[in-house]
């Protein structure tokens, strides 16, 4: 029986509470959050996990691993904690808004051996990691030419974009994260062009809500970006890989099956809604995957380093934007 | 270099005179209408063919062959006439209205050698052809189930259902010839219903707007039709052929290529409207094969034959309706 | 707190006692089921339920409801037990394979005023519910033609067959169901062919597997169904309403969200198979429904004599396809 | 009467021509090819048209205006005597490959007061034209980013990307074209990036098969194109405009209407293949408009400055990939 912490119990933490409980032969034995609510005593009571201080868990031997759930600004430290307990850490990114920060947490937690899984859930979803698979297998041929599309519902509101580290570091980085994973590539070079068309607010809040990004990689693969805060359709996600042999699609995800046709046209349903909906099967992957990692040491899809490298696109789009010139990358830029 | 001659200078035999204008190596000599209009002598003058009395046409050792697109109640009378000047007919369906009359023409053709191509238009769209080209192969294994939707965009006029013998005759008979078109075999047994509920006027002139049939071959395999004068999403003709190894479906082909996607959905063209549009191709094909035939002898898809067996059928649907039974079919059955 | 237990621990009992078990303010107390094993075991450990015999939950004063999924023949002897009991159900379609017992225990429960509900999933999920409740209210306008399409992933094994009562009552049944929840109307005739077209062993067994269904309702509306054992597309579940103002259809869910663009044309997911994964949903819904009805009173969307009516259709198509000719129905019309 | 000329016989010539012929009140009067071929004599033939030399048109008070559909070298002197002869034309794009002359062109044009319209055929298809209206009536609200892909079938031959100005100015001018179009305002900077991923053969002739340009107007709305020269899908044309209230998107459009599905999925068909098909529409709407301009005066969609400023970023694209730097543009920029 493995048993794990969940470290918060905001939306995500509560999904990756449950799914926990429901995979065979694991055990959800703490939930931890500093803050009492109804909804953290009622997740734990019913899955029958205890309530319990940070440093409980860390003391625990039984715990196998633990998942951090909890707000940003607590990921870096509560990781250190867990790896210095030699405890596995399913981690949300970003590991840190401070990117010497990340570097510096990437490299304590590659020295010390302990298995890190960081929580860039497309990676596990079913449809990007079958084009993923198709292209490194090699039946699509060479990916020349990625295209990606992430647009939010709606905008956040401006209380989040200032602790959330902006649109880039909270929306696109999930992007740049596939834009390594489904090239198999380091990016060389990025051009990014971001501005304040919908939101004003989030303007005046120092940040942008539409973003354009152009990337190469060292063999010359393209990728395209193009993301905002709010698509009229909803939660926009889509990306297209041009290959030599076939272009593969991922497509939004209805919300129902119905067509409803007149004289007009025919009417199918909106993408669904929101992340936790659309990436439910994902967030079921990755604790599979997590349990995985601790039983059989299989390494995850997205470990400790995918995060700082993510992120640092992520920067480098912030200074693109600034200097209106492109950024040459190397595997030492520092924004 | 061939000559030919059409019929009629309504819808469809505008239509057929302008696809034998576009065909390398053949001539529209003749353009037959007794009704003198401008839109009749326009179109000669503008493809460079005579407006003649029947009697010239059939006089005319030149000429090929006749395109037969006039009021039904002449079909018979000019087919049989140019049976008798030896000339290749193309004729509209049906050839009558009264089923006894088809009958006796059919015998006399056959009897006379001389090659008579029908028009239904459906055995020469690029869809349906397929289907029965993958059918026929064996490509998709034995077909089982074969599904049928037919609707117009709106009921005719009253005065029209008067004179095309009624929904059964006008409508789905194409139905009743696709069925042993993609069956590849005769029908055994068939059970209709139809009512009228759409435009009570046509109820009040003995026709039903409102159709299903069900019917079986001698093999086993199944037919379903389901028909109606009006679907409010436009004109449908669609057919799912369910086979052994594959299911072949023909969807509607939307107006236009455009999406519109906002908070309610993705809305998508309604199909194109009407047959003109719709089977574009499929008219541009039957010329192209009655000239085929003409040149080649290449058997027509649809022959003399094929209007006699659907109209059978549309018969037998007729009195099944009317007795609210199943009719039992054989080659010498009668209304 | 409202305590529940579930008969029956196959594969659509697990799932019932899992949907249970995530919703707030009820507890799963018994799981029955008169054979030990280790999934019945796992089941209720995992859930915190006890394993208990039948007599045990019928005298619990604790408990308000019982969920029936047990094999077809104990179905009405647990259902009178439970109301007998004055304890709410859910049961599994079908009542009984033997249409007069059927009618009897409709006639009982009914009698009796103890709530019950039906396991016609379809009225649940949220694509049926979304059509039924757009006509109900009246904004399609008047349903004129609806048409049914139901196919299994395979053929199931013979001896399913000899105990499901066969293709009609144990899958057709789903559509005889929705025939009468989708137009409002009780069905006035119905013919029906049927035969075996796919396993010959199915044949041997005295069953058909391919089937087509053509029903009128008093008002003239119209309904079709085709339904087989096997379609290579895989589970095969669609609906088409045809309305005087819209048309409505359902389409089946794609397993994924990908098209793989090559020469040939665009690949796209085969449909999510099989009914556990398909109408997941369905089965949430009904127990929150279940639920609803023991807290509130409200009505379920199938009741007992839905059960009664639905079996009664399937009874009239057998007498159908048996005699060849259509079946006038009535209240009280018995095969 | 209008009476016509059409300059150059190849593949578009031919469309023009024949497109012309069945215009109403429309004649074409002449064909110039100075390369005698077969299908020069059999489309003036065909059509009933005389073969002649440029000065017998241009001496001929008759004609009303001519189309410019002859080799790229050719069109500047063409479109310079037809606007000495004031004569109405319609020019294929570009003008010529060499940009100052393009400008040059253009003055001369704008000062003559003839009225000429620019073969940019996109804003002729009924898709492209309905994003536009509806964007430019207010309907769709503010067009925040638009997202386009223009992909060949195949690499063309080395011998055409040497006559054609390479990829930059024969293909993807049509959707800087488009850019400017949609957006309804001129680019303020751009950045590509371009390299030759496909055919090493057109490296080695010095051009590109590979495109991605990032576009930004004055008022900040954002423009992505990516292009290449052979994608496995075909004829790949699709656009996405990203508005405030909806998002518009052009499919391409498949070949046929069937969908065959098995247990891998359902397929359907390529795209249409190749311009001349898939913009069958288009280019006779360019014909029906290009009569409107000389008998109404009614402004083409696309006029000879539209031709220079789509050819100014596709120099100011050259330039940006040479550089590797965004280029800023102004109503003045050169290359």
């Amino acid at each position: 029986m493995i048993a794990l912490a969940v470290f918060g119990t905001g939306r995500i933490g509560q999904v990756h509470a449950r799914n926990i409980a429901a995979l065979p032969g694991v055990r959800l034995k703490y939930v931890v959050d500093p803050v009492a609510s109804a909804a953290r005593d009622e997740l734990a009571a019913g899955l029958g996990a205890q309530v319990a201080a940070p440093d409980t868990v860390f003391a625990d031997p039984d715990v196998d691993g633990v998942v951090i759930a909890s707000p940003t600004d607590t990921h870096a430290g509560l990781l250190l904690d867990a790896v210095t307990a030699k405890m596995a850490v399913f981690c949300e990114k970003p590991v840190s808004l401070d990117f010497p920060t990340v570097a510096g947490v990437t490299t304590q937690v590659e020295a010390s051996g302990v298995p890190v899984m960081l929580g860039f859930q497309r990676r596990y979803d079913p449809n990007f990691r079958t084009v993923r698979d198709r292209i490194a297998a090699g039946t699509s041929g060479r990916l020349e030419q990625l295209v990606m599309h992430t647009r939010d519902p709606g905008p956040p509101p401006v209380s989040y974009v200032r602790v959330s580290g902006g649109m880039l570091r909270d929306q696109a980085v999930h992007d740049f994260d596939q834009a390594r994973y489904m090239t198999g590539e380091e990016i060389a070079s990025l051009y990014a062009i971001g501005n304040c068309q919908i939101d004003p607010d989030i303007g005046a809040a120092g940040d942008i809500d539409s973003l354009m990004v152009t990337m190469l990689t060292a063999s010359g693969r393209m990728v395209q970006m193009s993301n905002n805060r709010r698509g009229p359709l909803g939660y926009d996600q889509r990306l297209e890989a041009h290959c030599a042999r076939e272009v593969l699609f991922i497509d939004n995800r209805p919300q129902n099956d119905l067509r409803i046709a007149g004289p007009e046209g025919a009417l199918s349903a909106p993408p669904m809604d929101y992340f936790i909906a659309r990436f439910e099967a994902a967030y079921r992957n990755e604790m599979i995957a997590f349990v995985e990692m601790i039983r059989n040491g299989t390494p995850p899809l997205a470990g400790i380093r995918d995060g700082l490298e993510a992120q640092r696109l992520a920067e480098a789009a912030l200074v693109s934007i600034a200097t209106g010139a492109p950024v040459a990358l190397s595997p030492d830029w520092q924004p």
